[in-house]
């Protein structure tokens, strides 16, 4: 055993983890991407005090320190670095406190999203961010990475849900940072800095984080095939110069749909088929609905249909929601997360069926479409060890597409191992050198999440 | 002339100005407070090459340099200090581009706050930051000082608003922030670092900024005095409880209401009366104002007021929007900006009558109740110059009580030079360090706006 490993089991005893099998398993994600590995040690404090404890061992005997929550990254951000101490959240679990008066609940770092939106149901309140993971990743995770989502068009995603944090800094102090007011203008914003920072900054502990009231009304569901993703973006962009807002509008390209239709055994509405699926919420969701239907109708939709309820509406959802276990159910991919602005919806699918057709390779598309973010999934060949130089070859055309259309390499699953390629390109040089200056304002050794992002 | 002010000169021509009474005149702000001054030239750039000039210029010769926008500022922050060279955006105030489709405007620094909504009136869409200030205060400065105002409650503060930034180093060298998407979590937020940074590390030059459709619908207006403070305050808490989420929801304390009473001629409801006034907007409205009007009838509002348009809302508004000219018509204040969590807001309130009890001095209170953002508008005696120790004193005891309730020391107005004295009460000795440090990642020299906020 390591020294460092061996100090932490003398300070966190039964915290501490070294079964090879389980470290071995720290070298991967739901990205499917292994990262070298070579774990140390595996530790799951159960407080702020244990995770300090494990950050000063760590600091000690020179260790990089990789935060992880629950493994279910798309970028590889979490994996394991060669050496690393690995500090598992997931132990922290605890919903500390829930004000509906504030509209606030103050959570641990390993609380499963969908567990607060549990805890609040009974209150007719809702944590809003959303990501597909949110049944199995957790808040902490959902921050390190700024996490998106469905409803994000709407009510935003997660940077705009998170008031305060309490973090612990590489050599073990304590950074609390925001408040628990719904403003406040003390000092930088280090609560939105450490949003999204992929734990290269300090490991999240515990969150003050924004809850809303369920919106009054019913859901109302709109969903439509159209002949070619094309037509289909065109009724996004309708939609939204209609002055439509809607919770949710999610678009799935022909090869998409493909997919869907062979994993559930139904047959797709045509071939070539692209499909939409647009929910409303709150005191104005039928209006909106029937809004909704008009242009859709008006924009070529066929096989429309049409729910009016919260049930029902998630029924239909399931043909959206079946998109990462079909791919899953047929091997490994590589998921990519771009985001364009809403203009250039219908030009970056038009790209990527250009880069299908050139690179020779499936990429089922699906997309957030209110707000431009889309998720083309490079299918990999069969046996495929590793992403190989041909997909990363498509995956490169697709970065340069995106950027030309003025879009971001990633809207929500974040940079990681994944998209530390293409950073510099977005960046800019003298970017990417500020970026790392206030990096090593923070963690001056680099010692955290060391290897990812930049 | 200085060496800076002639380098200046010579580079840059007219846009320097170097007039005594223009210079001296820029140690002060709306707050009131006057800085040491000193200014060595003011310099009114036109475009992002002449910031770079200027900054490049300074920057050779070590001379502090002081970003201002039309010195709308409560807190002293764009105000000079000796030595500087201030660098007045107020002329970079083009808009640059409107994109109703990715609904986002591309604006210069120095545009005012108001003349981009007002562009956007004719395409249904509206910029929502909106500070009291809005009429006269430029979207950089607004930025500066993430500014907040009355719709924030429902449509957020600044921050929210800002999706990128163009801004120039101390050095001179450009940075770009941000993008035009509305997910992206390529690097840290850097925009949000910038997003109430006070001009201290980098001066704002072009921001990419969120816009939104007017919402559908009618704006409707309920107005009520109540018999006191406290009140006034649980008849706010019972519309939050209710889960109405009004647009504005503004409370006036008896002091503010005596003030603007006098100020308007008008003889107040009753002696002691506090006064309460929400606006609802969108498809709910209506059934949202009824909703409203229940809360305040059942809470012992009288003298309600009810409208159905946003021209009457205007004129009901009318009588809040004149606070701050009835106290500029009484002398001098300091004008306070705390925020505590809206369960706290009647707590605060109490805490305000005490202080202003005990320390002998006058405090009328606004609050926008909505976020629990309380202005108290210390009034200084006839012919005080600067402000007294004992307001001081009162003003500490103010500051004391807002954390001893979860709150901050500015919601909305920024550090400054006014809220130096208590910024590491709030932040912490290790809080500041960090902050202190990240600074020096973007200005190691310190040059940007010195002796501000830190």
């Amino acid at each position: 055993m390591s020294g460092v490993a061996a100090a932490l089991q003398e300070a966190l005893g039964d915290r501490v983890v070294t079964d090879p099998e389980v470290l071995r398993m720290l070298a991967t994600d739901k990205s499917g991407w292994w990262s070298e590995g070579g774990a140390l040690a595996l530790v799951e404090p159960q407080s702020l005090e244990e995770v300090q404890a494990a950050m000063r061992i760590a600091h000690e005997h020179g260790a990089p320190v990789v935060p992880r929550g629950t493994g279910t990254g798309l970028a590889g951000g979490a994996t394991a670095t060669p050496g690393s101490v690995v500090l598992g959240l997931g132990r922290m679990n605890r919903i500390l406190e829930v004000s509906l008066e504030d509209e606030l609940a103050v959570v641990e770092a390993g609380v499963i999203n969908q567990h607060l939106s549990d805890a609040l149901a009974p209150h007719g309140y809702i944590y809003s961010p959303d990501p597909a993971s949110k049944a199995i990743s957790t808040i902490g995770g959902n921050i390190a990475t700024n996490a998106g989502g469905l409803l994000c068009a709407k009510y935003g995603v997660t940077r705009e849900a998170v008031l305060g944090l309490t973090a612990v800094l590489a050599d073990g102090s304590v950074l609390r940072t925001g408040r628990r007011t719904v403003k406040g203008v003390t000092g930088f914003d280090l609560t939105a800095l450490l949003t999204g920072s992929e734990g290269t900054l300090a490991v999240i502990v515990e969150a003050t984080v924004r809850i809303r009231p369920i919106p009054a009304g019913q859901v109302e569901t709109v969903s439509a095939f159209f002949s070619d993703v094309t037509a289909a973006a065109a009724a996004c962009a309708a939609i939204t110069a209609a002055r439509l807002r809607p919770a949710v509008m999610e678009l799935m390209d022909a090869e998409a749909v493909a997919a869907v239709s062979a994993y559930l055994g139904r047959s797709p509405a045509h071939p070539g088929a692209a499909y939409v699926l647009v929910q409303t919420d709150g005191p104005g969701a039928a209006a909106e609905a029937a809004g909704v239907l008009a242009v859709i109708e008006q924009a070529g939709g066929g096989g429309v249909e049409v729910s009016h309820d919260a049930a029902s509406g998630e029924a239909l959802l399931a043909f959206r929601r079946s998109f990462h276990p079909a791919l899953e159910a047929r091997g490994e991919v590589l998921v990519e997360d771009v985001c364009v602005p809403r203009s250039a919806l219908a030009a970056m699918f038009a790209a990527i069926e250009r880069i299908s057709r050139e690179h020779r390779i499936a990429i089922p598309t699906v997309s957030h479409a209110g707000d431009g973010n889309l998720h083309p999934n490079f299918v990999l060949p069969p046996g495929a060890v590793g992403v190989p130089d041909e997909v990363w070859a498509a995956a490169d055309a697709l970065f340069e597409a995106c950027v030309q259309l003025g879009g971001t390499l990633t809207g929500e699953h974040g940079v990681g191992l994944l998209k530390k390629r293409w950073i510099e390109g977005e960046l800019g040089t003298e970017g990417l050198a500020l970026q790392r200056r206030i990096k090593a304002a923070f963690d001056p050794l680099g010692r955290l999440n060391p290897g990812k992002v930049y």
